[in-house]
């Protein structure tokens, strides 16, 4: 396809999203759920098929010389179809966001004025390997009243539009146009450019992947992205906490699921419960087959820690490695995270009142918390139900983007015939 | 100034309002109210230097030609600095949003999670010609808990230094570091080329001023801008309207303040009213100097009104220019709103509630009124205070942006040990 064509399709497809997007705004609950759980029931059905599809997309993998990680996230197993029901069927447990109208207050024009929420109206997704993502974004999206265009990673094009194809299914079974949710059906790497100039169509891009990726979208849109670099969390052990507790949390955060960006990568020790603190931290840690890189002051009491390099401090390491720290205050742990944080999750353990609350007030992350573990920082563990990732930057939404961050609000005023005076 | 030397300074600025900016989350209200009541009374103190400086750019902008309009608005008479006065007044007397708690939830984890309200970092704000607005814009990005970099327009060069100092003397008697208003001192065109790429230290970019300024600020940004392009506001005279009503309304959102983007710029009338509606309308609007442009039923009802060209449905005339058209149904309205209309500001006039109803939810634009003039649409007419634009894209904010949209929240959890299972 030369790249007018590609151009056009593309326009083309964010189009017909755009159009599709206008009556979904409108839709009833009921029709939404219906077009999800119908997709729920079609993910069992065509199980077959869907995998067929995607032994395709693994065959091609294979002979790329793609890494067992990477096939492995490829595969549409029966455990991920299975997974990818059940985020259907939540969502559409979910309430439905749209039409809420709230903070309505009568002034003293005579006029009364409130917010109702509305969708964003179409959403641009680009994502990199994992299929399942076109599952759950769509399902988010649509339920939210977006319409939304796919652009999912080219070795898992196969799997992609199969699973298109049943959500377009789920679509008409709800009454609701199959334009309201595409995959763009190419593998061409210019797709992507072509959809970040559509602002005319797409009111929001949303990148899922490496950092490469996120940088690129971000410096190539003129559509608003919302974003998330990297998640550099860190655990400070304040003098005054619960050993027990540290470890634990420490514990939690770094070895329950190392790979994923709420993991714990730093952790800070006041210089006044290091003594005891550290080879706690380090005991367990070290059981764990944890690597603990330290300051001099941390190496020269735990033997085992190695020196941290100057490029560790702040590194997302995403596997058993954890950089320490003693540091003499809470202002100079702050420091430190202000420094080397990614604005993602930070954690104070301590006994102290005010020193919980300088911590939670002071410190810029999308999320800081006391006495618990990083991992927390999650659309379901808050509660939000599920979510479409977690946005380190502060526009529009920071943390986990629920259905609600999928929306916006416009004001609403009943009057009475009022004019300005 | 040579071109690396003005990126380095324009950087160097940013970067000090970023550490400024620091302290300015956690400051008190307190002291950003005597930072705001000092710059009042200064303004005051100090309007004959304020004068002499504003003197210097309107005799510049007499021997470039200016037109007296431009003049007009570059001009601080003491009106003008006793609406600024009143202004910053005003904005210390709203209620601080930064720290805000709300959504608290106790989870089943054990955990309790809820949102802190917190600043958006610094502001860069890039505005024509006006002075006023650099102290009304930085007002509100200091109650907010901002830092503001500033660039106001090029004729306005001596008042906005002389307006930053005032405000830089005013943070200093509330003990807030000087460096978290600044104006750039140049008008050179590349500074603004060079504040949109610091996105290491701005965190949202806003312009103010005509549509080429906003296509270049966004086209060129890599910061996320809040924008409002224009003002293509209606009214929608249902079957069942009260004529006295739509009369009023009419003329209300037409000559009130024809300059301004809530002003009104088209009316369409439903065909089972237009034979009534249409003269009385007519009558009170050419009573009023306001010339009509219509479609061909229109023109045909009522005489003096001239055919509207193609270009005209959809023009932000900010003029004594209306355009009306008769239409058949509600959802020709809709229709039309949805093509022509700027998602500003959109008005019905009916006595139906299920019309009021489907309007209210079905047309999209910052603000969706039944029975009230589009001239409401206003940060101070919607009780949010002062405000510092009106956007008219979705994310973040959509219409009047006062405090509340210049902040974000973060999630904060409060936990006992709580780990992630």
């Amino acid at each position: 396809m030369n790249d007018n064509t590609l151009a056009e399709m593309v326009t083309e497809m964010a189009g017909r999203a755009r159009q599709a997007a206008r009556n979904l705004a409108t839709l009833s609950t009921a029709a939404k759920n219906t077009a999800l759980l119908t997709t729920a029931d079609l993910l069992l059905s065509e199980k077959e098929y869907i995998q067929s599809e995607n032994s395709r997309d693994l065959e091609a993998g294979r002979n790329k010389g793609l890494s067992p990680a990477m096939l492995d996230r490829l595969e549409l197993s029966d455990k991920v179809i299975e997974s990818m029901i059940i985020g259907l069927r939540e969502v559409a447990a979910l309430p439905d966001p749209v039409g809420e109208v709230n903070d309505m207050k009568h002034l003293p024009s005579g006029i009364t004025v409130g917010r109702m929420r509305i969708p964003l109206g179409v959403v641009g997704m680009i994502y990199e390997s994992r299929p399942n993502v076109t599952i759950d974004a769509a399902a988010l999206c649509l339920k939210a009243g977006n319409g939304v265009l796919l652009r999912g990673g080219s070795e898992a094009i196969h799997s992609n539009l199969a699973l298109a194809r049943i959500l377009q299914k789920g679509l008409e079974a709800g009454g609701i146009d199959p334009d309201a949710v595409q995959v763009i059906p190419t593998t061409d790497r210019e797709a992507v450019n072509h959809m970040l100039q559509l602002e005319e169509y797409l009111d929001v891009i949303i990148p899922r992947g490496g950092e490469g990726l996120i940088r690129f979208v971000s410096q190539n849109s003129r559509i608003p992205v919302l974003k998330h670099y990297k998640g550099v969390c860190h655990v400070f052990v304040d003098e005054d906490a619960d050993i027990d507790m540290a470890v634990d949390i420490i514990d939690n955060g770094k070895t329950q699921r190392p790979g994923v960006c709420n993991a714990l990568e730093g952790v800070l020790i006041h210089r006044e419960i290091s003594a005891t603190a550290l080879p706690a931290i380090a005991k367990r840690l070290f059981a764990k087959g944890v690597e603990l890189r330290g300051c001099a002051r941390s190496c020269s009491l735990v033997p085992g820690i190695v020196p941290a390099r100057e490029e560790d401090w702040g590194t997302e390491f995403l596997d058993l490695i954890l950089v320490v720290r003693i540091v003499d205050s809470l202002d100079e742990a702050m420091a430190y995270i202000d420094k080397h944080g990614s604005n993602h999750t930070e954690t104070i353990i301590t006994s102290s009142y005010p020193r919980s609350q300088r911590f939670l007030r002071e410190v810029d992350a999308s999320a800081v918390m006391i006495n618990a573990s990083t991992r927390f920082n999650d659309g379901g563990q808050f509660g939000l139900g599920a979510e479409i990732g977690i946005s380190t930057t502060k526009l529009h939404a920071y943390g986990p983007m629920g259905l609600e961050e999928l929306t916006t609000r416009k004001f609403i005023v009943y009057g009475n015939g009022e004019v300005r005076a």
